[in-house]
C-alpha cells in the first residue's frame, strides 16, 4: 500500500520493524492490538489515564471483571511496556499500576475511540432497531 | 465521574442512552466496542475505508481470516449499522460491503489507533525486550 511507504517511523527506533502490518497474519502488531483493544485492556488504559491505581481500585471500578482476568490483562499491558507496576513491600503490601509514557500515547487513541462509542451509543442502538425491523419485514414477506 | 457529566451527547438522538458507560457491566457499549475492536472488526473497518469490497476481496486482503469468522464479523458490524451489505443477484451472484456514514466515523477512530500501533511497533518490541531482560536478571538473582 502506498500509504505505508510515505509515512516515516519515529527516529532512533529499532529497524527490525519499520512499520507493523495488521493485515499480515504473522505480524506481532496483531497481538499488541488485542492487548490494547480487549474489553479489560481498554478499561485499564482509560482508568490509568486518570492516575495511578491500586489493583483493588481498578477491580472496583471495572464492573464485572474477575481477579484473574484483571491480572492477566494488566500483565499483557505491562509486558508491552504500556503499564508499569510498583509493589510496595509494606504491611499489608500493595501494588500500584500506572501508565508509562508509551502507555499514555496509546491510551489517548483508545480513549478517543471509547469516547466515540459512549457518545454515539444511541445512534448505534437506533441503527440496530431499524435493521432488525427491516429484517422482520423481510421475513414476514411484506 | 465528572467527565461524563460535562460532555453533552449529540443533539436529536434517542434519549434512552444519554451516554454509554463502558465501565458499567450491563451497558451495550461494551458489545459495540467488542465488534469494532475485534481483530477482524478492526481490519474490516480499515479495508472498507478504502472503498467498497466484495466478500472475496476482503478475505484475500485479511491474512489468516476464515470464511466463517469474516462472515460473523461483517454481520456484527452490519447489525450495529457500521457496514452496509448489497447483494447483486446476477450470475454468478456477489455481495458488496461498504461503510455507512456511522461506520465512516468509527472507522476514523479505529484507524488512528491502528496507525499508532503499526507505526510504534518497534518501540513496543524494544520495551518488551527490556522488560524480559529485567525479569531474567531478577530470576538469576543478580
Amino acid at each position: 500500500m502506498n500509504k505505508k511507504l510515505d509515512v516515516e517511523p519515529p527516529l532512533g527506533l529499532s529497524e527490525r520493524f519499520e512499520r507493523g502490518d495488521l493485515f499480515a497474519a504473522p505480524c506481532p502488531s496483531r497481538e499488541v492490538l488485542n492487548h490494547v483493544c480487549s474489553r479489560w485492556g481498554v478499561l485499564i488504559l482509560i482508568a490509568l489515564r486518570g492516575g495511578t491505581h491500586r489493583f483493588s481500585e481498578l477491580r472496583r471500578k471495572m464492573g464485572g471483571v474477575s481477579e484473574k482476568m484483571l491480572a492477566q490483562s494488566l500483565q499483557a499491558l505491562a509486558r508491552d511496556g504500556f503499564v508499569s507496576r510498583v509493589s510496595h513491600p509494606v504491611v499489608p503490601p500493595f501494588v500500584e499500576y500506572s501508565l508509562t509514557p508509551l502507555g499514555e500515547e496509546v491510551a489517548e487513541k483508545v480513549v478517543d475511540l471509547a469516547d466515540w462509542i459512549e457518545l454515539n451509543l444511541s445512534r448505534v442502538m437506533d441503527a440496530r432497531e431499524e435493521i432488525e425491523a427491516d429484517h422482520a419485514i423481510g421475513r414476514s414477506g411484506r
